[in-house]
């Protein structure tokens, strides 16, 4: 049994520790542990330990992530980037499997272990960005979790084929149904949920929907959705993706809301856009919402931004939430570890004896500094191995 | 004279050069230049030149930079974080002098080489803030410009004795007259903004007031300040720092306000928090407003955040105005370059023959990968001399 013996790190709750790894799993947490014969040992330093980092909503397969730079020229509307994107594709003959490698062995680098990905699925790529995809997570899969969400990008109804298409998805190696928009984009809301949640429904598989809609037409999808998945016995199997529209009506509605999200188990992810209304992070969890986050598209045509660092995304939650004080802090952490792993069903996620050892050891003295401060990763452990050093994969 | 030759850049509009200093100013930009005898050569090796990054909006003197961990348990509002803040300094002693030059050097080793700073000013500190900070401005004076706002963070007519410290600041190093929130915390708008643009006038200095009122109470007090600049003469001697009224009132009403703030002059700060409603970059730069950028405090007691990285801010200002297009993103970069320098009043800025030789290389293709990726500070040169490398102080 491969054994492996971090000593001298903090915790989370501030102790300092030495952590012993066997088998892939915690098996030992406590302070002076004597080194087992022949095992490995890593000086902890002082640093603190946090459990795998976890993303939980992004894009591999659209990244440019370690490509020249892409000027973006586009417009400002939902349709001018989806159309932007696929005459871009069409063009370039985008590599979905070398660009999705490239960025998880980057977020490796710096921290995640378990990974929710979306992978385009439409009549002109096929299935082609989730083959590249499904490779980058067997070449991964001893390090990383990875599920994918077989994703509709131009919408289901509008174009033939795609149904068909998503329902092979799921036979090869999709685990998820994703879904877009059944306003704005879909254009017939009733139509394009019954279709999506019948498609779950047939092959027992979770969903997790795409929803940008504003205000009272958000909450009007939402509420369709929310319908579908009490009728249907779809308890903890639904999540939706940003639900802006929970940042941008009356409260009282949004506590409502909020209250049928948590009797129904329907997980929320937020990026926690600047520029956009938000779920207000502190009322979700109030309401017993689960909520958790994630980077969405990192460096694509849509957008030049994005860090494959979830530090860096905790950040932005507390900075979008305006969360100052250290418990605050902690939260948004929690966004991107105990919580995402939870609402994503990660298993064997945590810092305890027999959790799967994944590690992060970070130069911060707490939480809160870890959070504001995204230290270099000084070790990453994925399943009791040292996989990476100060950023860079071992 | 000290010479320096730095080959192989490039420049911001695309084209590689090299760039000859002397005297610490810029003497020739081009490409294949010869070497002069005895002139101290850097490869730039394709990285991409900027020009010294500029910090319009910070509070060197409250920062807990480079300390241990400060624990945030503070309370939500405004007067909740001034009260801590002072408790906090009468028991701990806060070295405001050690404290502003540990920040204002890592602001150096980031590239920034000039920077305007408020520096509290009140009946328990008294003129201790200023002196700390202007030792530190006299310390660093061969690679930084830096200014020198007196501010009255705990408001002028509630502690008698403010007015006269603030009349001595001004004799005693500090360059701009500070102020804040007239009706919020001072209460009595007219009396503080008279009191205000006097001591202003009478010293013949420039005022930079905080403005955090939200809505038609910010915008009034908006109001109050532009209707004293024009009656008073002072055009382009204000600067109004926030103004987050400008994000959430009607837009005819912001409209007219930006025309009225263009008119005169008036400068606006941002440091497009994601969490507020703010002034919208595009559409002050539309009305002829200067807008430019500032982090406000870093890691203190009102804030755990901040990283004395203009790139960084300059991406926060990019995300919260929504900006994804490579010519967006050279607006955000605008706003702590070339637009806050000319803004702020620092003299001989720029990267052309004659100006003042600050330069900044990174490993960057185009200015919009520098703002999105913000990579480590390669080069950072000071009037001529190199002053940091790799993000260290050389
Ligand atoms: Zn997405
Ligand atoms: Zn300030």
């Amino acid at each position: 049994m491969t054994q492996l013996l971090v000593r001298k790190v903090r915790l989370p709750a501030g102790n300092m520790a030495d952590i012993l790894m066997e088998g892939g799993r915690f098996v030992r947490i406590g302070s002076g542990l004597e080194v087992p014969p022949g095992c490995q040992v890593e000086d902890g330093a002082g640093a603190l330990a946090l459990p795998g980092l976890v993303e939980a909503h992004t894009h591999l397969d659209k990244t440019l992530w370690g490509m020249p730079w892409y000027r973006n020229e586009v417009g400002p509307n939902l349709t001018d980037r989806i159309d932007n994107e696929r005459r871009w594709r069409a063009a370039t003959g985008h590599d979905a499997r070398a660009q999705s490698l490239v960025l998880a062995r980057a977020f490796l680098a710096a921290g995640t272990t378990r990974l929710r990905t979306h992978v385009d699925i439409d009549t002109d790529a096929g299935l082609r960005h989730l083959h590249g995809v499904v490779a980058t997570r067997d070449a991964l899969s001893a390090q990383m979790d990875m599920q994918i969400v077989a994703f509709p990008q131009s919408g289901v109804l509008g174009r033939p084929g795609t149904e068909a298409l998503l329902n092979e998805a799921l036979r090869s190696g999709a685990d998820i149904l994703g879904g877009l928009d059944p306003c704005a984009i879909e254009g017939d809301p009733v139509r394009a949920l019954d279709l999506l949640f019948g498609l779950a429904q047939r092959h027992g598989r979770p969903l997790d929907i795409h929803l940008h809609e504003p205000g009272s037409m958000g909450a009007w999808s939402l509420d369709l959705i929310l319908q579908r998945t009490a009728a249907l016995g779809m308890r903890g199997m639904v999540t939706v993706s940003h639900a802006f529209c929970l940042g941008d009506i009356a409260e009282r509605e949004r506590d409502a809301l909020l209250q049928r999200i948590a009797d129904l188990g329907v997980v929320i992810v937020t990026t926690a856009p600047p520029s956009r209304p938000v779920p207000p992070v502190a009322a979700c969890r109030a309401a017993g919402v689960r909520i958790v986050g994630g980077n969405d598209g990192i460096r694509d045509t849509w957008t030049p931004y994005g860090s494959p660092d979830m530090l860096e995304r905790a950040m932005l939650i507390g900075l979008r939430n305006n969360f100052r004080r250290d418990d605050e802090l902690a939260v948004a952490l929690d966004c991107v570890t105990h919580a995402a792993a939870a609402a994503c069903g990660f298993q064997h996620y945590g810092l305890a004896p027999g959790d799967r050892a994944d590690l992060v050891l970070v130069a911060a003295e707490t939480v809160a500094e870890a959070v504001v401060a995204r230290p270099v990763r000084q070790l990453v452990v994925s399943a009791g191995r040292v996989v990476a050093r100060n950023g860079a994969l071992a």
